[in-house]
């Protein structure tokens, strides 16, 4: 970054694992949800072990240096430090050499189904969710649910046309356009918008009972498992 | 793609030039906003002569083969068949070598600028644009327009904060993460909402006036103009 925060943690770069950062805490609604589990469960599927610096406050300067917008997770590792849930699991993929196919046209078509989902789905289920959830104290959130939920449907038909009747997103391999896409569709966990759409509810299950997500989201929610009050 | 289209058009294989498919008619608002200009702009860069595939609905079966959105562009080389603006931009790089650094650390992070774009600006971007344009006959349209443009700002107010005093944003030189920051902003083009940061508004200007920018949006703008009626 072109402003290193002035006062960095002490790390020792020799034997550094990488580093995600992530919140402390986060409200109940949020568990499960927060995006870190993209880079756990990155970091899970190719057997690379990591740290997890926890942070109370994203909106601090010193926080900023790392991710602009005051957001998690970042990623940290023995040659890059990054921010953007994609591009840290790009990079965790291509640093191990897996997730990635390695044919060119595969591997771009890879690429292309995890910008897909940041780009193409994730407004979408963003969208019902800040409606709904972040704005449902607006004059105008009911009323626009309809709208939102429309656009989101016809988002979710197309992805499922796509999908056909394969395993994953581009055939039978499994790939980091399969796991943000999964990751992506998980953002609507709890809710009814996938009641339409056997395969894609079907592709988020396959998805999410693979064992390096079980062990990536129950790390995260572990994380946030409240103490038994005193 | 898993199905492909069963009547592809007949191309030579050995002789052919990447081809780009947009829109042959958008009506005037959209001229210079299709994002074809992302693919057009990335082969001006870096030198490489595109042939354009003109389509007059994305929504069909044939061309959804390519795009399941039903959007434009897509793009397609010797080697591989794509859609989604963000990975034809990096497809288009890598092939030619440039645009992204060769240091992995550097080379990662014009990657994060370019997924940043995509998943972290754009979406602020769109929201403004589909509230007071496409959603503008809702009801509740004028009474969301401050909260959407208020978010919008503090996003913005956030990227000029990352991009501080350089000419580019990670520094100096100029990467696919620029060339999507500065098209994503581009959508902000006609609205005042980059008044209130100069050096955001001086970056974009930068990068729309770079020769390259310049012959791929006189191109787009070439597609539409409309023949004098006889």
């Amino acid at each position: 970054m072109k402003s290193p925060n002035p006062n960095p943690p002490q790390i020792c770069e020799d034997t550094m694992l990488p580093i995600i950062t992530t919140f402390a805490w986060v409200p109940p609604f949020a568990r499960g949800f927060v995006r870190d589990i993209r880079a756990r469960w990155a970091c899970e599927e190719v057997g690379q072990p990591y740290d997890v610096v926890l942070i109370h406050n994203a909106k601090t300067p010193e926080h900023r240096c790392y991710q602009p917008f005051g957001q998690v997770p970042t990623y940290r590792d023995d040659e890059v430090e990054i921010f953007e849930s994609g591009a840290i699991v790009l990079r965790i993929a291509e640093r191990a050499g897996q997730l990635i196919p390695a044919d060119p046209a595969a591997r771009i078509r890879a690429i292309q189904w995890l910008v897909a989902a940041l780009n193409s789905v994730e407004p979408f289920v963003m969208a019902i969710a800040v409606n709904d959830i972040f704005e449902a104290d607006r004059d105008w959130s009911k009323a626009r649910h309809a709208k939102v939920a429309e656009d989101l449907q016809a988002r979710l038909h197309d992805l499922e046309a796509a999908l056909g009747d394969t395993e994953w997103i581009d055939g039978d391999v499994f790939t980091v356009g399969d796991l943000m896409l999964v990751s992506v569709l998980g953002g609507l966990r709890g809710s009814q918008q996938l009641d339409s759409f056997p395969k894609l509810a079907s592709y988020v299950e396959r998805g999410e009972a693979r064992p390096a997500h079980r062990k990536a989201m129950a790390d995260q929610l572990a994380l946030y498992a409240e103490p038994v009050a005193a």
